[in-house]
């Protein structure tokens, strides 16, 4: 059976795993402080070009997106996000749990308008009203955005701008960071977005870690007494090392972008395998997820031979499918599903 | 360099090292719907002789924790714990953050009196005005506690008994379970407090695990959507196998027993080597945390060839130190250590 | 300087100022507990057809929206509500504060429409990943609706079906229902709305009182331990006796629903008198608020005689405005306010 | 039936009632924007002698301290109390609704000593493991404090000295603060509580009001967007007049204090009635609060002639009751108590 399920199905890049096994007897102090934590936040400032980035580690995305959004913002603030954000939709509701809520504005393939941005402010701020409301206090974008997509160095730019006019934070939750910063056509580096962003984290889950989420703060404004409210949210490992040893793996020699490469260029495999046989995809993802519309039937038989996500129904009759690549995916493995796919298609 | 800092320096015992290897590539389903997570789940009823036991697993203790106790508490309770109680005082505020009251009684050696609890809630319920205070909602104990002592099983029944009368639940923080089940003269068993607690944790971290806890549910009593409030309070990882493997690892030929059997036999080796040469611990901890009372000029010598915990000062010249011995712990380090805080202690 | 600005504008209606000090000196208790709140609840029941109705006694609007959400949904749970809706837009993130989502569906003039509720709440259901989303737990519509407009009787029972059918509460924020009540063409009665509604208020600030919402539950579904969790909210009054004198007032000889009748009739000469002019109003409300169109410049010099709401801006040249009658208005008020519209209008 | 039970059994001070009737129909905006606010404000400056103050109005006592105390701390810092402060024992947990810790320290007669203050506040800042703990954000004191006694300047100096060494802010809970402003051998002003407080709130309800607290932030400390805050907390009333009246005719012609003079004048009368007759009371309590130690018999049997407030049991056959004056109590009433008290403990 052929899974293209997601980018968290399997375990860890090899080289995480050896360098577990290599630190595993030392004695290292915990919380954080041990010298692979150290050690990693360097090499990620050195990445980041942003020598002075505060960097913190967490274990998971939507515990990375509570802990950040909830230590930014004022309690009288909200965050602004697409209305497809994962914040706003598929986080059970961690944010509003933490007493903020979502503000959403439209989303175009996942991203927001800038234009659109600034009317949102805009108009919050010439309201009579507004101390009765919700003040808008951060801004929130995934990148690739939950379907795949990505800003442009200049729309990120522009969106930087807008945040810094309103003086609140950009931050930009990078869960699949290293996938959007592979994309054969995308012109945002690292340092762009160090340079445009307050804060965002860098994904270790969904990139060939076991587990965790490196969080920059690129303006010294790391909200007080982090470590403090790492813990009260209730996300500060005892064993720090767990992640700050996998995040030095991934950030010496290119490991993290070669990661990121491998699974955009099994992508490209599958995009290309799938237009040589005139299958088009929902939506031109330059990423490692790929969107397919099937018909209801199409998509249940495809079940038998392919594990893929449900995205949504378009309609009554039809069904969209996500496939992923990962570090771990082969491209056998892809030739194989553009096979299968195509004979699904094919005797429908 | 000595290091019996605590019992989670290192990283985690080399079986589990070896099993995330062996099943690496295996693609999973994610958030804790893994076939490991459901082998371990099994094996942990049946080391429980809870076979309808409800099993979970978080990540780390203070989550642990929170989330249990926000979960399983209405919105009006508060959780009765004693003043040494690591939810009372070593938590950042996770449990108020949470919005509920830790209610605290006395501590004797870190152990609740039942007769006092029984006192406690009665009280409760006499006065008059209870209506406009925090309503006790559950019970906390931790075994081994924060000073490394156990219950009998005596006490945990008639805690038990306590919390049945007064309809609320037992809660056992187990972050340490594994070295309180391996102790010498304890006489509970793990089906003891599944059949004692309501509810209760295995810990993982501390005890061999690169991460994880195992939360037990003893009588159908797993709150309403529970994997929804897990994602809330940001604890739900998305390779859920990464904690499942590792307990289906410990359960399996008893090795979460046998890393507590070498743990306390190295506590054991160290106390019999102090006690031979009349140096008198602090307090009689059974378990794998022994406390030595030093003066400050001895504790600040000590520092140079032992790393340990301070752990806190009973008056204005003298300290208490802790020190930890774990599954990694060896019987050299342990010589070793005994004969430098001999040398220590008699240069003073 | 005429003023028509709001209904909470004045104090409280004469009849309330009276009994309040007929009672003055009488020794009550706390807490709500009083002999006029039990014989203002006896009244509520009555003037409900609900004799089994829970009645409790909150001092205002959004205070009690958030007491009744916070206290009737899960912590898993959110609350449906129109974009409009005053929960979801001007109560200063008061739901997300308490923890919930606001789940927005569209509004039609202030209102929802039962099919796209239906809709929304089985997609929920039907979505393969609703474990990770907000579960809708209770939905929220309002009685006179933030734009003055009304409910029918078919339309509130159908999303009272709706709403068993799928096991959640209908949660009708009354603040305004005296005005609804005594609307010209409504079909909908108090009792409709005890038997429709699983829990709703009655609005005391805006319909003659100093303070006060009578909150009515309608299925013996009062949250447990309610006034501890009133308490817990801040807003238990000691002097409970200050709310059940008001209301007892009110739901004597009908005086809740003569204040209603005034001010419709005021609101009614209103319409009439710019139907006359052949000025149109901007939205057909039934009830107490009206709504006119006007340019911007016509809206800035009517500022110079008449106090109005701001309430929009439809495009870059208009302003909405909204003009509110209530127990206090005059005729000769609102002669007076036709009188200066209609020379605003023509000398623009 | 005489009743003692508390002071806010009866409804306002006629002033009040008749400027809330002498205002009644004079339209005035909303949420505490109306002049008469603003008059009371000016007012409350003048004698607090601090023209700089900021005074804001809320509703009642725990909704007071609730908001002042989670809008002033940060969300990792909790409030110091006594043990037996309002905050800590008789609020629900509204304060750890709010999601913060409420630190406790010993009380003395309801007072905490700034010995002890101070080697808490440096202990928790000498721990090495402060960063896992809730920081000590803000001192909570009431005056008079739930046992009626009263901080003299020097003490309440001495505690401001500790929290400006600390950098937290001392708030002082005033609800009954005009009882305690007008006892015979305090040497303590407004003008002092000024200085030395923060924060403080000049109570209301208890003090001759229907509803009303006014909160007085001393050193331009006002927490950002506070009128949203409040909003957030369910805390802002529409009509916000309601207590601007109110605390406006309060400090006209000195009536604040002139209602505290009157119901310690009727304390004393009851202190000296007692004393006459060689009836001890249980402590020595210089306000409106008295506490009279009796056997359970007597207790029960003063019922039938007493409406008092139970207090608490310091041994199993003994009770402890309150009688509290307010501004209604009359010199009759007073005397007539003395006779049933005295009649009641001979017949023992």
């Amino acid at each position: 059976m052929l899974s293209f399920q997601n980018d968290y199905q399997e375990g860890a890049h090899e080289k995480i795993l050896a360098r577990l096994i290599e630190t595993n007897l030392e004695p290292l102090s915990g919380y954080g402080s041990d010298l692979y934590c150290e050690s990693a936040k360097k090499k990620i400032q050195t990445a980041c070009d942003c020598p002075e980035a505060d960097v913190w580690f967490l274990t998971g995305g939507t515990q990375t997106n509570q802990t950040i959004i909830d230590t930014m913002l004022e309690p009288y603030e909200g965050v602004v996000s697409a209305e497809t954000g994962h914040v706003a939709s598929h986080e059970a509701g961690a944010i509003e749990y933490s007493g903020h809520k979502v503000l959403t504005i439209p989303q175009h393939e996942g991203k927001i308008d800038a234009a659109e941005l600034e009317t949102f402010l805009r108009k919050f701020w010439e309201d009579g009203n507004h101390e009765h409301m919700v003040f808008p206090g951060m801004v929130y974008i995934s990148h690739p955005t939950e379907y795949g997509t990505l800003y442009t160095k200049v729309e990120l730019e522009n969106l930087s701008a807008i945040c810094d006019a309103y003086q609140i934070p950009l931050f930009l939750d990078g869960a699949r960071l290293g996938y959007g910063l592979a994309a054969s056509d995308t012109d945002v580096t690292l340092p762009d977005i160090a340079r445009c962003c307050h804060v965002f984290y860098i994904g270790g889950t969904k990139v060939g870690a076991l587990c965790g989420e490196a969080v920059v703060f690129t303006r010294h404004n790391t909200p007080k007494h982090f470590l403090t409210r790492i813990k009260q949210h209730g996300a500060l490992l005892a064993k720090g090392r767990l992640i700050g040893i996998q995040f030095d793996t991934l950030f010496t020699d290119n490991l993290y972008f070669e990661i990121g490469k491998h699974a955009i260029a099994m992508a490209e495999l599958l995009k290309k395998g799938l237009a040589d046989n005139d299958i088009p995809l929902y939506l031109n993802s330059p990423t490692n997820q790929q969107f397919l519309l099937l018909t209801d039937e199409q998509a249940e038989r495809l079940k038998h031979d392919v594990v893929y996500s449900f995205w949504e129904k378009p309609d009554e009759d039809h069904t969209v499918i996500r496939l992923v690549t990962d570090w771990a995916t082969t491209e056998a493995q892809v030739l194989e599903l553009v096979q299968v796919i195509c004979t699904c298609l094919k005797n429908s």
